[in-house]
This record gives structure tokens, sequence and C-alpha cells, in this order.
């Protein structure tokens, strides 16, 4: 696992944007999901930020792993973990592409992540606001502050490329 | 992995209780329960049964693999798929001793799995009706029965004996 110090104005202290490191998280994350693309896999890329280290990186994996639970942001968090020698992530970032499912969103209660960055809004099965809001205050005992529609754009459009390209090679197995 | 074939009475093909056999699937489920519990996890079981063969049995694990993630029914579900070959775990029922998070009902969802039978509420996490409801009709793009309460006392009453054993020796870290 590489563990690139971050640029200067990283801010590991809190979710705040200092001088565009959430775009360049972003961009990370996106690259991620540009391998998961090449690999036939959904591309959604995720990255996880701790003391301005990145200590989980990783994108969908679902069909070549044959796991349902191996989404982007399931693989970063236990590769993170697995970093800090404690299921705790408490401190850390983690940048996703997509907006988390209810899986991956209950998975980052469970970590107990304190800020998340996302690119864009998933409107089938988001669970930070699209579908069902699991972080909101008060519903579980672990808050997460949430910055949304970051590099919104190119998140999306590599999704839609992706699917447009599944449609036009046949139906769906 | 063990694969025994199912007693009499089990019915593969849906989730009614032919014969008592969600009770003794639910005794293994708490088998693996107990184990956590040896373990100093907080204990909770999963076995996973398609057609007659369990194709995944796990305890909770957080602790000593350091990961958040490492709930039951997770291993559980990575443990089917990996049998089967398949991400898509349709046809199978998923025992476990506690109402799933958000985490584990969301991964239920992404595995597709039809039939959910669980021993105990969890009135603080649980996302098949007590905090939330992840599984409810129309709200995600799949459909999950579910059976509460099939062996609810023993399953409700390692937890407790778990959670004052950790009371009245010392704080939780």
């Amino acid at each position: 696992m590489n563990s690139p110090v971050l640029g200067p104005g990283t801010d590991p202290d809190n979710g705040k944007n200092a001088s565009g490191a959430h775009e360049r998280m972003m961009s990370l994350a996106l690259a991620e999901a540009e391998r998961a693309f090449e690999e036939g896999e959904v591309p959604v890329g995720a990255v996880i930020v701790h003391e301005s280290r990145i200590i989980g990186k990783a994108h969908n994996q679902k069909e070549l792993l044959r796991d349902p639970t191996a989404h982007a942001e399931i693989l970063a968090i236990t590769q993170a973990a697995e970093a800090l020698g404690n299921w705790r992530l408490t401190g850390c970032r983690l940048y996703v592409t997509l907006e988390p499912c209810a899986m991956c969103a209950g998975a980052i209660l469970q970590a107990r992540i304190p800020h998340v960055i996302y690119g864009c809004d998933d409107p089938k099965a988001g669970a930070m606001g699209s579908v069902v809001n699991l972080i909101q205050p008060v519903r579980f005992n672990h808050r997460v502050e949430v910055v949304r529609g970051i590099m919104k754009e190119p998140c999306q459009a590599i999704l839609k490329e992706f699917f447009a390209t599944k449609r036009s090679s046949g139906p769906e197995t």
C-alpha cells in the first residue's frame, strides 16, 4: 500500500477543503474508478486519508472477487483499518466518487469515520440522502459530516459511459 | 467449510419454517455466537443456507481482525459467495442471532438474499425495523422476506451476559 504524504493545503484535522485538497483526493478516487472501468466493474473508486497519508485506496471489485460486499468503500475501509491496526477510523476522511449505498454508509458508521466527501449522487441506491439518509444526526450513535458534489461531473460521466457501453453490448446478465 | 446436508423438514425453496428448520439453523448461528463470546467479541453468529446446504457460517470477528466490516453476516456472505462462485445469493436463506445493522442489511440487499431469519431485535442499531427499515418494499430494488424472533430468548441472553461481563470488568475502551 503506497502512503504518499499529501501536498500543501491538506487539512488532516477536519473535512475542510483547504486549497483544493478535496479535489486532489477525489482525483485519486476517480483514477481508481477508471481502473474499475477497465476491469469491467461498475466504476466507483474510494480513498481514505489519515493525518495527511493515504491509508486506503480501492475500486469496486464485485465481479472480479465474486463478492457482493467488495464495493470500493468496504475494501478501502478494511485496508485503512489494517494500516492503523484498529477498526476505529476516527480522524479519517473517506473520499468516494459515488454516494455510498446502505451497506457502505453502514460500514462508515461502524468504522466511526467522521468525514465523507463524495462526487455524484446515486438516485437509485444512495444512502446519504438520495433514497434514505442513514447518517442524519440522532438516527445512529455516530455523527458523520458529508461534503457532496466534489468533481461531480467526471464522477458521473464515467458511470454514464460504463452503463451506455454495457447497454450497447447486450442485455445485462 | 463444512457443508452438511440439512435434516428432514428443511425447505430450501423458501423461508418457511418446515418442521422447525429455522430453529435448527438458528441453533448453529447461536453456536457461532458462543464462539464469538469465548473470543471476547460481541456474540453474534450467522449461517447461510442454499439448497439444503450450509455455505456460510461465521461469527463477529471485529476485534480479532481489527476490521469494522467483520460482522458475522458480512463474513458469512463472503463465504457463501465464494462457495457459489457468484455474488448473487438468490435462493439463499440467512440466519443471524441479532437483527442486522445498516451495513449488514445493505449487504443482504447487495447480495440479493431473499430470506432473512433473525433472533432478537437490536433497538440501538437494527436496520430491519428497529432504528430504520432498509428492507421495506419499494425503498430499494430488491425484496427481502424477514422472519423475526426465532429463538429470541437465547439470542438475547448471550448478548446481555456479554455486556454484563464487560461492564463488571471495567469501562469500555
